[in-house]
């Protein structure tokens, strides 16, 4: 059996990183590693859009949410979290563990938050020194709108904090000209690499904050990061294959491009809704959907956990299946990184053998055909 | 861009043969590369269906079907060639520059021989020492009827000499219950190796015949390699990696079993004839087809070498096209070795796409889910 890994993270690593990351380890304090790293950190600040320095972490993006809290805040201080999902539930619990005084903007399972309502919630409480957002709600496939609320956190002495791990490298987040103060991702999504690494870059103000930030931290202190970034290493030791294939990863993004590489996600993502709605099934965000996964409820009759089960153990295809509210009632395909037409093809294909396999009546090939009139719009001429 | 290799050979190698043979190179003549040998000459009698020793060469193809003529025959002698095609052809080829009398039996290409036809030849030429014929013919996807043929050639002194490059492994030819006399076999086909190997097994009359050929040969000099196998080592020096990742492809093949590859692989054959079908295309041997590879003819008005040009430069999806009189007319998808439901729903999804690209008012998706049709069958409870 062959597999298709189409969820939304881990994703597949192309056979270029894989071979860049097989060769023999080499010593990280040495002009060699260096030379690497300081091409990966270039390529970082391409890839982020930013200026600023983008901090290289051995951890997964987790790691890099929790270092964004406690590098930015003292005890004490008011956050903003938006809460529409796991991610945004992962911002609130953190905050709290600090000790952060944590305001949460509930936003239903599927849609987008409101800016509105961010608004709203920043004049009623005036000493929110951060918000707290997801740019790609993974568990939900929503995507916030990040550049609404930036508008917002940009005119006061509010840090925009955003969670760009199925975000960053998806679609179009520039950091510096959105007014981004903190942007994370994590090396698993849209970089084609293992996990492993995350990322983290601040902003001007973001860096004078972490100055008067108490929070304790020391694996995580990005001030000493960036004083070893300065000198093309890390405090740590890092995480020297990954490193070497992210350069790799990088080094094939901008060979395709950044603007290719955004639509090439964004078309995978259309032809996906495309075969849904041809299918008759309904999508977890209509509204506001992510190019990086597309959340779709499985018809009320089959049990979405044994489908994913039987996608991934018997036909080698795996999706992503809800988790809490959405368990059992989801599946989430996934258009992020090394993904092209053809993996949207098999999902879709998948899809609809493995529900007739679960006895819906879905016409087999209209799902692939609605998503092949989306996909033809990709081919060259 | 994504690359899908679904041309007859060389085929896809799976990771777990591409992980054996990156192992450091060891030396052959030790006990521990003897071990992988004879591992892999046990696995080989296996997938031959035969009690005779199989002969690993470090050649193509063509070289273990050179093997076969000058080992067999002496000049002058008379065989008959079946040519129905390209690989039929190179028969006559070979045994033309060695000088035997060859006896062409011409078929039509796309089609089958007729046991007819060739009884009859039989009876006319009474010296006819061998016949030689395609067990799969490639270059047309047509399968000559070989249990056939050797009802025929078993009663008298005529050697059945069969090219199963691409069948061997594809459907079930038992070598010994049949009576084939000489099987051909190569590693970038069925065996899911990259191309370098090449199999040759003998029955006991057949390696009677050796004794007195008189044909020169050095290399593939079969006796010699025959003596060597039984200290399961090779004449020459032999294709150590290739060899590696034979014990491993093997051992694949006899984890998923010899049947269920037939059944995988003729389910895929079926599948791509029931596309081509449903999107109204014509079969190029609709009556005896491979299941190694069905030939498509493409719509008149479509050049068929710039169609699978786009199809691998621009998609990514590498097919075969025709050669000689079926040059710009046919394109060929593959179903041998390692090829499952998924990689024919992209071919179909390819193909399709194309021809739209191309002009042709195809409706995307019929053509994929005739072959869904198809493939549920081999899906498991």
């Amino acid at each position: 059996m062959k597999h298709y890994l189409l969820a939304p993270g881990p994703t597949p690593v192309p056979a270029r990183v894989l071979l860049a990351m097989a060769q023999p380890i080499i010593h990280h304090r040495t002009p060699q590693f260096s030379q690497i790293f300081a091409e990966a950190k270039e390529g970082l600040k391409w890839l982020f859009q930013t200026s600023q320095d983008v901090l290289m972490l051995a951890a997964s993006g987790t790691g890099a949410m929790e270092a964004a809290v406690t590098n930015l805040f003292s005890p004490g201080e008011e956050v903003l979290v938006i809460n529409g999902g796991k991610f945004g539930e992962r911002w609130a619990k953190i905050s709290g563990r600090y000790g952060l005084k944590v305001h949460e903007l509930r936003v239903e399972w599927g849609k987008a938050v409101q800016p509105e309502a961010v608004a709203q919630t920043l004049e009623r409480h005036s000493q929110i020194r951060g918000v707290l957002v997801q740019a790609s709600e993974t568990s939900t496939t929503v995507c916030h709108p990040v550049p609404e609320i930036a508008a917002l956190t940009r005119q006061r002495d509010t840090l925009l904090i955003v969670d760009g791990i199925t975000a960053v490298g998806v679609y179009d987040l520039p950091m510096d000209r959105l007014g981004i103060d903190v942007l994370v991702a994590g090396s698993q999504k849209a970089l084609m690499l293992p996990p492993g690494l995350a990322f983290i870059a601040l902003s001007e103000r973001a860096w004078e904050r972490v100055k008067t930030a108490q929070l304790p931290r020391f694996y995580f202190d990005l001030a000493k990061e960036r004083e070893n970034l300065t000198k093309d290493t890390t405090a740590w030791t890092p995480a020297i294959s990954l490193i070497v294939g992210l350069r790799e990863a990088l080094a094939m993004l901008r060979e395709e491009g950044l603007d290719q590489a955004f639509a090439r996600q964004a078309r995978q993502a259309a032809a996906t809704r495309a075969a849904a709605n041809a299918l008759g099934l309904q999508l977890v965000a209509p509204d506001h959907p992510s190019p990086a996964a597309t959340g779709i409820f499985v018809p009320a009759q089959v049990p979405g956990g044994k489908l994913v089960a039987y996608l991934r153990d018997r036909m080698g295809v795996t999706f992503a299946g809800g988790q809490d509210q959405f368990k059992g009632k989801i599946v989430r395909i996934a258009h992020l990184g090394f993904i092209d037409s053809f993996d949207t093809i098999v999902a879709i294909g998948a899809l609809e053998m493995a529900l007739r396999k679960f006895g819906c009546a879905v016409e087999l090939g209209r799902g692939v055909g609605a998503a092949q009139q989306v996909l033809m719009a990709g081919l060259p001429e």
